[in-house]
């Protein structure tokens, strides 16, 4: 509908995952009468992103050095292993500032209707990285929805017979939250979960 | 939270009109697993359009020319002037197929609580082009609320007095809609303007 450029810029941006059609043309008029200075500096971290950002030798996490600052951090312990579907689950375990071990990042989650299995996952890296031996916890942090369980459940079986403290996060009532508002599942994980208080 | 580059993307994508942290953190992993080719495209359309989009000499419009396409083509008639707001306004009339004159795009609509008065706009611009006469109607096409409703008014009153034939857009029904759903002023403005039926 628009001239050359115009369009091109729609459609590409039309392309972005959450971006449909009215975002796309609504963030190109935007950038159309942006200060040139703001849309150099979104070309050149789109750019840099490409460049620079590698995923972490060991952890699988986002990183621009061949480790990621986790894996590179000394005070981080050797023992816990926190297997997570994909980095930004780590940036959301780490704002909690409960976990003081590494991460392994799966890069998903096991998906039959999508076609990932668990020989798309991070899984043998996994395994190497516990063979020496020093790993001594492995926490499953996977999403609570069911890909997440599945990959959970197949690793949990894999390592339980290896010897190895295998948990997994807790289910239950957001913190915060309603019970009326909790769904079914949820509400049947906090029961099933349920603490004994010692008055 | 993330590291250099990543959250450098995070950052300038969160900027853009109706991207939100999430969305941002979602386009970002998006892109960063996405075929560089792929991100190329997109760098090259947004580089293309600040270098190559500007604004029509005459009606305002977005082009690549001096001139956009329906003020260079000479089947439109000279005769009326649709004014509108945004460029996107030009492409949603265009999809009606109902007007084959020229447009004129005022670049925004009167808002004293956002600081735009009438000299923000290309009023002047307008006026220059109805000096020679050729012009006979101005249909005023702002949107339909209180910024677009001043902002014709405001026109018109300057405009009527110059001899001109000049309309507003209709307000009613949207086609295909449910009665009980429309509010309460556009019901009133569709009995406002009701139309005799000759049986």
């Amino acid at each position: 509908m628009y001239e050359g450029a115009v369009q091109d810029l729609i459609d590409e941006l039309g392309r972005l995952p959450g971006v449909g059609p009215k975002s796309a043309q609504r963030i190109a008029f935007h950038l159309l009468s942006a200060d040139p200075v703001d849309v150099r500096r979104l070309v050149d971290a789109l750019t840099e992103v490409k460049a620079r950002v590698r995923f972490c030798d060991i952890c699988g996490n986002v990183t621009q050095e061949e480790q990621c600052r986790i894996c590179r951090d000394p005070r981080r312990s050797l023992s816990q292993i926190c297997v997570v579907e994909e980095p930004k689950d780590v940036v959301a375990i780490e704002r909690t500032r409960e976990f003081r071990g590494r991460y392994h990042v799966l890069g998903g989650a096991i998906n039959p209707i999508a076609g990932v299995g668990p020989d798309d996952l991070r899984i043998k890296e996994l395994l190497t990285r516990l063979a020496n031996g020093e790993v001594t916890e492995v926490i499953l942090a996977t999403d609570p929805n069911v890909e997440g369980e599945a990959t959970s459940t197949y690793l949990a079986r894999m390592l339980v017979p290896m010897g190895l403290t295998v948990s997994r996060l807790a289910s239950g009532l957001p913190v915060g939250g309603d019970l009326e508002y909790a769904d079914e599942v949820t509400l049947g994980r906090a029961f099933e979960g349920r603490r004994r208080i010692n008055a």
